[in-house]
């Protein structure tokens, strides 16, 4: 059970920081951390937690992740629910506590954006929707691409949450503009619930796109991680 | 008595780092470092001094992280008062010193803020009361359970000041527009001394907040890191 | 065969990554990521893939990286091909993948730079041939440097990755403003080819100063390098 | 010799990476990497160069670190004046290298400050004499006490040359407008003598304070870490 409430509370400081820092601080007056600070703080998320729950539950913190895991023979089909489940509870949970948090200050409008995710007319940049899904199926492809191999046996020891928490900072600063940056069903879904509207009906993308990439990663790392050894089973 | 000194000095560079970034070089005409540069600075002080004096005190430089270490099982009650007083004498003298230097500019006005923690009319983006405790509350629990389990035996040697570090930058990145972030009764009590007036009017939250928080992360880390071995004393 | 899909996967990541962190999100309104993001865009996309397929190929994704170090003694002149063609082919796939991400905008307009190298004219601050010669140079020899040193078989083990992929964010973080910062031939040639015209015209001196400076490294790190003990072949 | 090679490269590349990206970078118009950017090439010379020559020379780069490792009884006093001289000898050559570099854009104009330290008029935000003294001693001690700490035995193995140049981070974080950050005679020597003028004039505060500094940094560790171990000799 325990590694159940490690993948909530974990989804829930993803979503609370990453998405948190964006709505809070992204554009304070003046001194606002921009997308710089954004994409910093998603990856601390995943950075921060990997070395805390790591080796209680492996530190997925997101569907796609956990698919494309079980895809690369690294996690068992059985355990694919429970851990989604417990992803989007700790990502509703944390929607909830920023909503809660930023109603605080006096012309919040939920409306606005609320960190979602959305392509075309949602798109930060104003991307389309066929730039959105290249996006996000190449991102969450390299993601699980850095999960595999930094976590494979070969690897160096306890370096792995560093590499795949400044991954993730990077899939920011490139992505942040084109589709507001998912790679992770369960953030997207953890803020769109509070917006509805657009940002449910844009939905779709934010779980189909990271999905296939992270299968697409898992099948890339079978041919580049294969010679040598076969990858253990030392979860993300 | 050498981890006294250990936490006095650990404390000082946090007060001098944090709040010295913050009140001279954050909002630098056109250069300033901004909120991502103090938040940065912040989870500075707390990796470099990990890293220096953790074998020595353990590093808490935070009465919160004391308490919640004592709730987590990892710290015993007969060290609170001194490690707590050891803090806040630090903390002071770097407000001091953070005075000296901070007057040899002419204009300097220390009733602008001087890196104060504050709610409602005195929160940086002028968030309620009750946004500010719940802010300060979920910070200091995730910050606990960030220390309680990268320090935990079964998490990588060597990397916990990093995750614990830059769980402090992240912390910063989401919060310093409600409360100019505190999570540390001795970061804020060591700069609202220096303020007086709302600063110290205030104090009580950032004294009960972030210490219902620790305690709270630390019951809650009790559940997630049970099962497979009991935690070790290892300090954060 | 599985490490020149390595070195392909990897450079990919490093023009996709740098290059795309550049062109999506530099100049994003008001919470543009920078010179500063970017900087760390390209160093992230070394660190997280020599973590990923270090064990593998190495992680040059660089042509001037493996010409050092074969210059230095570490890599077998047998392979320099086979990884530059590897490395040239990734590049220009993420070339090509930035494009269609790109056009996805409105107003996309690839001649308006694309992330390509230049000087003179093309220098984004308009910094002269001789200038721009030299800095590249410089920045590859001390790349190289570092390259060497920090996998040699007396540095820590595992920190390698760290200290290359910052090392490239620092030297971006130095010489975006000279040449745009190329150190790689790779990253130089796949997107050049997207803008044509002055791009290509002046893609020789990024192929030239680059191996230039890669081979006066190796050279310095002969020296500097020599007393206690031979170097390892581990590669970088 | 070549741990004076190394001292002489690794010096030259924080003058050539630290003050180059102040020159070329930080104020650069729309997308500069500001104070926030130069802060963090300073310390990632130092990291870099730690994981790189620590093993040859104990990568000191700074004639105020080499004379407090002595004061900590970590370095021997036959090696001060050949590893000073190294230090400065790198550093010149990098300014020399940067003022190359920064001709080769039209309007360039080293009086404008090449970097150069200052107090009073030339502090670079108006900071008196007395503050600039205050400062750097404070931050020097800060740093010492961080390298001897980090680099004693009973700090994890391999993480001190991060901990080290983040502290430089951290200290430039803080202190760029009040000094614009020596901390380090070789690297305000390097940039003053091409400026010469009031630089050259108000060199002596960023030799002697610096220096007072770090022996202070020495003497407080000979309290804080004394107990249980005797310290490596180890060098930073």
């Amino acid at each position: 059970m325990n590694k159940y409430f490690a993948e909530m509370f974990g989804t829930f400081w993803l979503v609370l920081g990453g998405c948190g820092s964006a709505v809070l601080a992204a554009a304070f007056p003046d001194v606002g951390i921009g997308l710089l600070g954004v994409s910093l703080a998603f990856g601390l998320t995943v950075l921060t937690m990997a070395y805390t729950i790591g080796p209680i539950s492996g530190c997925h913190l997101n569907p796609a992740v956990s698919i494309g895991l079980w895809a690369g023979g690294r996690f068992s089909a059985n355990q694919l629910l429970p851990y989604i489940a417990a992803q989007l509870l700790g990502g509703i949970l944390a929607g909830g506590t920023l909503y809660l948090i930023a109603s605080g200050k006096a012309g919040f409008d939920v409306t606005a954006g609320f960190a979602s995710n959305g392509y075309g007319a949602h798109s930060p940049g104003g991307y389309s929707l066929q730039a959105a899904f290249i996006t996000e199926v190449v991102m969450t492809m390299m993601f699980l691409l850095v999960i595999l191999g930094s976590t494979d046996k070969r690897a160096p020891a306890g370096m792995a949450p560093l590499a795949i928490g400044l991954c993730l900072t990077l899939i920011h600063l490139i992505s942040i503009p084109v589709t507001n940056t998912s790679v992770n069903p369960a953030r997207s879904t953890a803020v769109a619930l509070f917006v509805g509207d657009w940002a449910t009906a844009q939905l779709w993308l934010f779980w189909a796109a990271p999905i296939a990439g992270a299968i697409l990663g898992a099948l890339v790392y079978r041919v580049i991680g294969s010679e040598e050894s076969t990858p253990t089973t030392q979860a993300a």
